[in-house]
């Protein structure tokens, strides 16, 4: 006999149908898939850039590659990820970054240090799922805040960080996850004014930023407010997943408690796979292979515009993004995306209903995300034929 | 202006003299260290292991090596690890299996799942202090059960279940960070009949058991109470610390929910380090590597056995153990390990305070822990007669 009693926040986190539809999307390899937010596996470097990138990290620091390393991160990591900030304006002392088990990873190990039962988190209106149930599982609630097709509105983020005094803001102003849409520099500048006028801090979410495919880059929201952000990115999208390495930047006075976090957590990120990374990052390939990634993306972005185009109802709507994996759409009112995947799973596409990226879903029943990274491109085309069909009916 | 507000549990997982003694460590090399518990770096695999792996775990599974995986597992890592369990007498499904970001991940990640505040988890005289550490950063409280020389005492264990009505009991039976001891058989079956009556789940923490330099292995705990064990294992100590790939078993409703903790922790543990450590275990080398390794640390073993022998006054007790990285030194009642330890780092030799490891630290001040695998061999015989005229003192 056993009984296994749970915590009380395992309520918070019990898996839901976005789980169900992976799971079942998983069995179905013939269903043209626009739901999963995955990269696409064929832009990843080969064995052969892979294999030699181990030996010369072994050849070069020895076996300590594969031995227990510092928390803070594996030293010529951390230096690539002071070059690569820099690209989006940050501009930072080593001593401020932090090497993280994947961007989950740091978002995670923020939360354990700032989040009390009880505690408010401030969140775009919609915003990336899975960070709500990071904040649900320390107890905390995400409160939404308005937003228009820039980003988070300025006065109602000011009205609701004085009315609900948050731990803290989480905002993905670059090619956000899940509608696309990316914060401009103006109104950056208007959100960071809020900010620190409030001495509040925000999460800027930023795994995306190096997928762009139109316009000028923006500085990341940090280089506006650098002692009131916590930046996390990370190189999933534009090296691999599997790496799991994260990058993140914030206040000194949080990194100790993040870092004591972290050694109960998993102790460090793996010094073999920041090795890696590194050494990849440092080589003359990587920046040839950015810019493949990115032609690979934008060429799927093109071919998914277009069929939307061709085939969606004229009362669809929907943006085509500067950059990032994702193009959200809004249907007339209504539209039920859940009644509609269910056809769409029989017919062979699939998508996201964006009712899950609310705290309110039931308002937003008549959303969907399309992601495009991880679809072959030849399928790109048949598979929004068959979704605009089902739109229509 | 900022003001970043910790959580409460930040409280219960700041830095101490242990992280202190570590950092000076790092950059005093000279010293001859038995502080740290890390595996010795020599023994780690060579480049020319390891780059083959990367090349053969991609061309056998192509890029999905470096994708997004499966919060569980990759596949062929979960079946070396049933093969690896059943070693050890821990005869499961693979359904019951899950790959975490090493041990202290799997820990984390339980506690994660079971843990409220005011929680409490039994523990054994002495345990390993992280996992304090862990189960204070979920707001629970560790409570030590009594042990003799075989571990965790039957009847003491019973009185306290029946007291606290803990979540859980935390133990190491096998070769115990810090004290070595290994509980044999016939006790592992007595505290099993006391953890199967009372219905409560163990958490056995399980990392050295195949570093065996004498007598028989002995059957996991999870044997004698399979429905009533988790059970956490990991490659740290036998193949490498940065791989970060731990091993668990445990019931299936709670894996549930620590799967949705996962997602959100770390999503999964690195497909590619899975791979590659899977494929480590499936090829030849992968015996007489651990053969090595445990004839390298045997060998170490010997040298610290004799020196202690030598050079320890005769009023310090210690047991030589039959496996695993530590000695541990029970001092005479006026002997201050602090003390001591100041002024062994000024002579040039280090060692981890024994204190440390107890819930109720002030009564322990004279004992200590040596660990032997990380120290080279030639400098055990001079750290030893250093700590020996320190300890005559």
């Amino acid at each position: 006999m056993v009984s296994v009693i749970l915590a009380r926040r395992a309520s918070a986190v019990h898996s839901g149908p976005i789980d169900d539809l992976f799971a079942a999307l998983a069995h179905r390899p013939e269903v043209i898939s626009f739901a999963v937010g995955a990269p696409d596996p064929a832009v990843f470097p080969r064995a052969a850039v892979m294999a030699p990138l181990v030996e010369t990290a072994i050849g070069k620091y020895g076996p300590a590659v594969l031995q227990y390393g510092k928390t803070q991160g594996w030293p010529p990591m951390l230096d690539q990820a002071r070059t690569l900030l820099r690209q989006r304006h940050i501009h930072c002392s080593l001593d401020k970054i932090h090497i993280s088990t994947g961007a989950s990873g740091a978002l995670h190990n923020v939360a354990m240090a700032m989040l009390d039962p009880g505690d408010v988190v401030l969140v775009e209106t919609p915003t990336y799922e899975p960070a709500i149930k990071t904040f649900r599982s320390f107890g905390a609630t995400a409160v939404a805040v308005d937003c228009d097709a820039l980003g988070l509105l300025p006065d109602a983020l000011d009205a609701a960080l004085a009315r609900h005094r948050p731990a803290f803001v989480y905002a993905l102003p670059t090619f956000q996850n899940p509608t696309g849409r990316t914060m401009p520099a103006s109104r950056r500048a208007e959100v960071a004014e809020v900010i620190l006028r409030r001495g509040v801090v925000l999460v800027e979410d930023d795994v995306y930023s190096d997928l762009r495919y139109d316009g000028a880059p923006i500085p990341a929201f940090w280089s506006f407010a650098p002692e009131n952000t916590v930046y996390i990115t990370s190189l999933s999208k534009t090296f691999a997943p599997a790496m799991r390495i994260g990058i993140v930047v914030m206040p000194p006075h949080l990194l100790d408690s993040v870092f004591a976090f972290k050694q109960s957590i998993d102790m460090q990120t793996s010094s073999f796979c920041q090795a890696i990374a590194a050494e990849f990052l440092a080589g003359p390939e990587a920046g040839a292979h950015l810019a493949d990634v990115v032609s690979v993306y934008a060429r799927k972005l093109d071919k998914l515009s277009s069929a939307l185009r061709d085939h969606l109802p004229p009362e669809f709507r929907w943006t085509r993004p500067e950059g990032g994996m994702f193009i959200w759409v809004e249907g007339p009112r209504t539209f039920d995306a859940d009644a509609t995947l269910r056809r769409a799973l029989d017919a062979g596409v699939a998508f996201l209903p964006g009712k899950t990226f609310y705290t309110n879903p039931e308002a937003h029943g008549s959303t969907f995300r399309l992601s495009f990274a991880g679809v072959e491109e030849d399928m790109i085309r048949p598979g929004i034929e068959l979704l605009g069909e089902l739109c229509a009916q």
